[in-house]
């Protein structure tokens, strides 16, 4: 215990570290952190708060509301977000001429009200410079993604052993769910995105995954009810269906994206070849490789062998196709880099990425794989090693 | 299906004079809604996109993506929000001299790039007038919210039969979810704040009533992973422990709130009378209210009680102790009025809201009651009458 507490506070220390290097580099004099998950990633907690990181010397955390630990470093508890440039000053710190802020997903009024408090310093965007130093993963978050993706595995294994003839999707999914939580997931699955709200994964059965949503994820289905449109809408489950289980992998902060299909009894040749399909975009992606290729060079390796197969009218959707096969995970579930036409992002040494080209067939539902790999310095790992082919229910 | 469709439709309609009214009252232009719950309340569906509400005249619904269904009346095709000025203008809408945006939700990317394009309206505050607009809750969502109350109590029922000598909190909780999927819970829990994030609901068992959140909840628990620092936090459930059960009413849109309490076997004496003082509270507040109270009055006449059985160290925490009893709920699980000592919010008809007087025993754990209660013209009706007693388990 202490051992881990001591390398997670090393760690943390090198997170603070690298943000500190690109405030130098882009000669910005600080960044505050105000949202739950780059809080988490840069003190190993959750405070209702500002975390305030200059580009040189210690930060200081600004405290609101603490919960059962305060992080190590200097605390000064605050009621608002305006005490923070007082306290600053108590410290012999100088007002920042430019800071960084997540502009993406902090609200405008308590932007506003820390612009006013700091006297209109310069904005730059946090979010995005955030998102992209989480995308290098250390050695200690790969170890917390490897173990996560065991139990994700774990839970697919027993699938089989949760179906029970005549069940809806629906109902599948929460006996998933079930099993999820009993082998430890956290429940919250965090997501990217201003309006991206989805439960605790999603399974797509029939032709529901021919319904778009109205959210950027990969594949879409109507939902259960129009508060939460996305996922399982209560179809019942029956001959010739396959069952698309792409479930939340947040058994550890650090996620796993992992989906695997399952069918009632056989299902079409079109179907059939189209999973194929998908097992060789992966099998060629992973052979092909090269640590440092551009994320576009990976989605026009999937587009030839679709095309080649002549699976292109169901591939990612059928009347809404989306054109991406791939995206980071880490503490979010939708992260940098993205794979996708015009991604010139580079594919760097210790990124996880989750690659997931799917088909949505007509009276079947939607087929193909998703695994997560790691970027290692010669290639590529796969750190969801299970059954790949279609596994038969009932 | 069709009565319920043109009833809900009616509705929707409703809810959007009542916000033009406000419109033309603050002799504001117009409304810009971007977020999923306001979006939802004033249109029956979530898309992706931007609600514009004229302050006279008919709504238009810019739409980047959508679910399965459109929304009645005007629909535009956007791809950013750049666009929404021109299409104005090819309405022949002038561009709107000031403008309400959901500024205390609305990113601060977004509200630059909407005020941008908009030529720079001066702006207003959305979220709080939407929240105040949906304090008043119509026939129809307190319909939705007395069928969610049925399933809240179903749920609630079947507790004993979940319990299993030796289980944890966790164990508990995640058996209580299961039941609550099945019995048609969404899933998705909706808070409002920025950093307010809530899994399923909250267990609290033994001392781990005590440990703070960071949170703004009535009650903390330290939870069972620092990414989520809430609720359950793997306490053995033991002899002489109380287990306060608050998980959500999240069963149709609209919520409802509701706590019991449990134990393992006897509890103190302290434990009981804390328990029926409690109760007390909730019988005093029924018997005197009257329709168009303030919420500080509720406050004090919770207060008399406490201190008339000297319980003051125990209410609402012990270490760290919310000065609160109370909140509306609807579409999402904390809403105004908020009962408070100083909160002067009056308590009209049609509003719905929680009364959660709780006391956290040291050594034993939480106790107390939360009900749901509608305002009717002459008085509060209960809209989770279920046992109040403290429920033993085994």
């Amino acid at each position: 215990m202490e051992q881990t507490d001591t390398t997670l506070y090393n760690d943390i220390l090198h997170r603070r570290r690298r943000l500190q290097e690109y405030l130098q580099k882009m000669d910005i004099d600080a960044c505050v952190i105000c949202t739950n998950v780059n809080l988490f990633y840069l003190t190993g907690l959750i405070y209702t708060g500002f975390l305030f990181v200059p580009a040189q010397g210690e930060p200081i955390h600004f405290i609101k509301n603490a919960g059962t630990s305060l992080p190590q470093g200097i605390v000064e508890k605050i009621r608002k977000p305006e005490q923070i440039a007082d306290i600053l000053s108590q410290h012999n710190l100088a007002l920042p001429r430019n800071i960084l802020l997540e502009t993406d997903t902090l609200p405008y009024n308590l932007a506003q009200r820390i612009l006013n408090s700091f006297q209109h310093p310069s904005v730059e965007n946090a979010s995005v410079l955030m998102r992209q130093i989480r995308s290098i993963k250390s050695d200690y978050e790969i170890t917390q993604i490897k173990s996560c993706a065991q139990k994700h595995i774990s839970v697919y294994k027993i699938i089989p052993d949760l179906y029970k003839k005549g069940m809806s999707d629906l109902q599948l999914q929460i006996e998933i769910e079930h099993q999820m939580r009993l082998h430890g997931s956290i429940g919250l699955f965090r997501t990217y995105g201003e309006n991206m709200e989805i439960f605790m994964g999603s399974l797509l059965a029939g032709n529901n995954a021919q319904n778009p949503s109205p959210f950027d994820f990969a594949l879409g289905g109507a939902g259960a009810n129009n508060i939460a449109p996305l996922g399982a809408n209560g179809t019942i489950l029956c001959e010739g269906m396959s069952i698309m289980v792409d479930m939340a992998g947040n058994y550890s902060p650090w996620t796993t994206d992992m989906t695997r299909v399952f069918s009632i009894g056989k299902i079409s040749e079109t179907a059939y070849k189209a999973h194929q399909t998908s097992i060789e975009i992966h099998q060629d992606i992973v052979h092909h490789f090269k640590t440092g290729m551009p994320c576009n060079e990976l989605w026009q390796k999937a587009l030839k062998l679709v095309e080649k197969n002549q699976l292109l009218p169901y591939f990612m959707g059928t009347t809404s196709q989306a054109k991406f096969v791939g995206h980071g995970v880490g503490l979010e579930i939708n992260e940098p880099p993205v794979i996708t036409p015009r991604s010139q992002e580079i594919l760097q040494q210790n990124m996880v990425f989750a690659l997931e080209p799917k088909f949505v067939i007509p009276n079947v539902g939607a087929v193909g794989i998703e695994n997560t790999y790691l970027v290692t310095s010669s290639g590529l790992e796969n750190i969801t090693p299970f059954t790949e082919e279609i596994i038969p229910l009932g």
